[in-house]
């Protein structure tokens, strides 16, 4: 189970609700997923009538628990302003905070992310910083209070995976709150790596609705998913230069 | 469906049944690895009582097709030797070709493995060759007339998982024969990756038997084969060098 | 040619000189390197002797530039203090900040190293930090005015190479001040790839003081830079899934 | 010193001479490689007037070792009718088998390889056969007593570099004759990395011929051969999971 804050997830998966090719491959894609937790950019909402955005207009609201993000801020000062405007809406209290420090790779400004995180504490949201995967700047994020921590795997959208497997393992290692893999992940296999090295869930959007048959998609990623914590939890074999062999080579095949 | 020879499978997991801590645990993981298809080496059997190999004492062996393999063969005279032991028993009719060529490595004897499995075909096997994964080799197998072709991803139990992804690739593109990922696979993301990659099937034991908990393992196994095959079959994005955004750009918040 | 403040070098190798077996042996290495620039931690100055610091006592510190570095801080304010002491000495005037974050790793804490930074370019220090490969941090400290960025490859010590080639080749490409590769590299091989990528130049101390051979190594990490940044002025071809032979295929043997 | 046969090198680069844009080009970037060995298709050559090859017209061949290789053939007895043609000429008594097995991946054939070699062997040949990174094919085709073995990295001509590096070492560990890294390298880090690795030479011909400054990148490949070679003799330090300081933490500055 997935803890964060005071409420708890059966999925560690959290789906991205943006580009898919319609609104019924959409709500689909998400049914398959099995994510308990959407995730939508604030700036996308129609602030007048924010009782159901309209970009989600298939799905059951009520059985979900909506995560809305700060997408276009570029500075701790426009992510608060952002967030505001979705607690107002009354749709949720949890914020990813999402500020991004350069507009070709969409890499998180660590600066700015601090300093919003340590803002909307300060407001009582619960608060999710999407972070690049840099140790330190992930451990002063958990020192502040956040809820959990969002390392990006790559570039959003750019399906590269985990490009640096170092340091998020040494994110998950001194983490004492769920690590949430955001960002880049392309695959199932992907998402299964990042599992079996500890992390406490993942956050997919591109990787499932730009692919061909986003619903298969969102049902392998939901899979691969459960695979990795299965994993996690079963203790992988070492890895090992040489080979060992499978069969006992005691009790030969007498001829 | 995995289909070899004239058989059909609804799992593409072989599982190996050496090394288990106990045959309770044996029975436990391969139930819930879900797999159809048990492998062993015929050399444990006990030729003279082989209706019930007591290695594998607590599984009802009707369920499952047995595929038996020809571990300690060195050469293609004891391959073919050990194959007809196990095809004596009437236990099975698929064997799988081990000839190894390297002690430390256990790696295949490209040559041997060529020449039993020519010769095992003419004795009408079902024949599955464990080999490297050189390429030209793997076609000249499948042009002699083999069933599926086993190419390993990294050493026996090495759990280092697919060392040449490049290679592996240009067998499954040239392959019109199940290609089947044998050794190495050490967790279910490297079971994921192989899948997604278009492999037919993966044959795992020591993954799953030397795992702290090799039941979990198994399932962890099961679902991550059937993630990768739900992800070659939905079309992963490409990956790209730089991001793109996931929300889109238009309809941005008017505040 | 290397260019960091006013200062230029033939050499793109900037040596530590921490930990070598003897002091004969780091001074054949600092010569077969070709290094024109030595670093060293200010706190292993005698700061009342700084005129020859005595852990460089066979080496004739005219003929090279010093970069003392900040090693111990974990604050800006310890770092500023650390470098000001170097500056008292005479020895130098530039400084590579160094403030770390985290005791397992060394990796650098980027809000301590963004406000030393700035702190020493206001007290009028050629600033080269060392930071993570954080890529929106590294243009802030760009954006602040450092005199070179100096990313680590992998944790200092480690030997591990490249771990994030990715963001490695992002903050290349945004730089317009050098990109000093820093902590981590391994080898040779470790070398001349981030020159090929691009970097202005490397700072190596563990894998050259810990070789079995460090002078020799020495010499073969100087002509591996050497040769990493011939190979990315000459252009290198680019990666293709298939083979491309390299004989012409017209003008065949006419037998 | 490379040793092949009873031949001895100081080069350790093999270069080929197909593809250069011109003559010029190429006599020069043979000249800046420092190679001692120069590789071509016999059936390039004119055997009429095979004394002075014309697409190597500009070369004091007087200097140099030829090392022609049976490109084009798809079977041993091409290879072997080509080898003779090679040696009727005059020109050379070593000749590179190269059998190729596949259109796309230009992957050699393992069964011809090793037929040809053995042939070539019989007819006193000095035999370097391409092969692929099949680790007991390259054990036997020592066994039989080739003079050098020469697996590729990955397919020619695609500047991939070393994808299976486990296997390449299993080949170095467990030869006796000179190991030819040969096809694939598209970079001097792929060089270093070969021979950091212990390899004893490599060949070069697409990396050299089709970058962008083909004498520029000549000069590189021939240092970074030496880094790698250097770098290998100097001991590497092992890496390390977590850091090592490079500064002594003892003698700390006392203030």
């Amino acid at each position: 189970m997935l803890k964060i804050g005071d409420k708890t997830f059966q999925s560690r998966l959290m789906l991205g609700t943006g580009k898919y090719p319609s609104f019924e491959i959409q709500k689909e894609a998400v049914e398959a997923s099995g994510a308990e937790i959407l995730t939508f950019a604030v700036r996308r909402m129609n602030i007048y009538e924010p009782s159901q955005p309209n970009f989600l207009e298939m799905l059951d609201l009520s059985k979900y628990t909506l995560l809305p993000n700060t997408a276009g801020a570029k500075t701790a000062e426009e992510a608060v302003r952002i967030a505001k405007l979705a607690k107002a809406s009354g749709l949720c209290d949890m914020i990813k905070v999402e500020v991004i420090g350069d507009d070709k790779t969409l890499l998180p400004d660590p600066i700015e992310t601090l300093k919003a995180s340590e803002m909307l504490l300060e407001e009582g949201f619960i608060v999710l910083p999407y972070t690049s995967d840099d140790v330190v700047l992930a451990k002063k994020l958990e020192e502040l209070g956040v809820h959990a921590i969002m390392p990006g795997a790559s570039p959003i959208g750019s399906g590269q995976g985990i490009v640096n497997p170092l340091n998020l393992s040494f994110i998950i290692e001194q983490a004492n709150i769920p690590v949430i893999v955001d960002a880049g992940i392309g695959s199932p296999a992907d998402c299964a790596l990042a599992m079996e090295m500890g992390a406490d869930g993942i956050l997919l959007n591109t990787a499932v609705s730009g692919a061909k048959d986003p619903v298969k998609m969102a049902k392998a990623m939901k899979l691969a998913i459960e695979a990795g914590r299965l994993g996690y939890e079963a203790g992988r074999i070492p890895k090992k230069r040489y080979a060992q062999a499978s069969s006992p080579t005691e009790g030969m095949l007498t001829t």
